[in-house]
């Protein structure tokens, strides 16, 4: 089901670095926090629990998975997870890496900026071979 | 494990609903927001990743179990789901109903807030009683 109104329905909502017949994985372009990725349900539903059990599971697994090549590669201070959907409300889960000096730390990603960003160099071709191949070994397990 | 300097490992950090022996459900006093609950590792540790996989899927169940009794008792226009923990790295996650006309809506909880708290009749008694019938039931499940 798609929502003709709904910009997740209508486009990929970011670079696209993973597709699999339930989510795809996007990187976002957010100024201070190279690494954040979004995993985004691809049919159309506000609430993890409108899914059965299985799909819950299987985003998490994509979750979890994110969270793992972040801790191991970008090493930030701390890793935030979210599920809001307010303005949006087609699930997507936010995988935030942050650290001390980041725009907002230690406030949420979206308090009002505490300092200017940090220029940080990243390996972003390795995160992203990292994450597609780790994507890739949740759909052998299925 | 536990931390000395850590409020969570001090204190149940709100009032307690429900205690398992890897987790506790503390209904959060926020203003605007009745039925906010928390789901806290009873040990120390920050990151989901650093739990076992049958640990991690024991905090979400319990995630869905309150998210599930949210939407069918206090009937929010959307469930807002995190764990972030920059301030205190000790897993929780945040299980926050949202209403169209709540402080913040549609910006996340710990945005500037837009407008006054709309006072809600809610049957809390309920509320409580069904999220402990529900947290008890994955208890049995296991």
């Amino acid at each position: 089901m798609t929502t003709a109104s709904c910009p997740l329905c209508a486009g990929p909502g970011g670079e696209l670095l993973w597709q699999s017949a339930l989510y795809r994985v996007v990187m976002v372009d957010e100024p201070g926090y190279p690494g954040f990725c979004r995993v985004i349900l691809n049919r159309h539903a506000a609430e993890m629990t409108e899914l059965p059990p299985e799909e819950r599971n299987a985003l998490m697994n994509a979750v979890w998975a994110i969270e793992e090549v972040l801790r191991e590669t970008v090493q930030p201070d701390k890793i935030n997870l979210a599920s809001l959907g307010n303005v949006v409300p087609h699930l997507h889960w936010h995988v935030i890496p942050r650290w001390r000096d980041d725009p907002h730390f230690p406030a949420p990603i979206w308090a009002v900026p505490q300092r200017e960003q940090i220029r940080r160099e990243l390996d972003l071709n390795r995160l992203k071979a990292l994450l597609a191949s780790r994507l890739l070994m949740l759909e052998s397990l299925k």
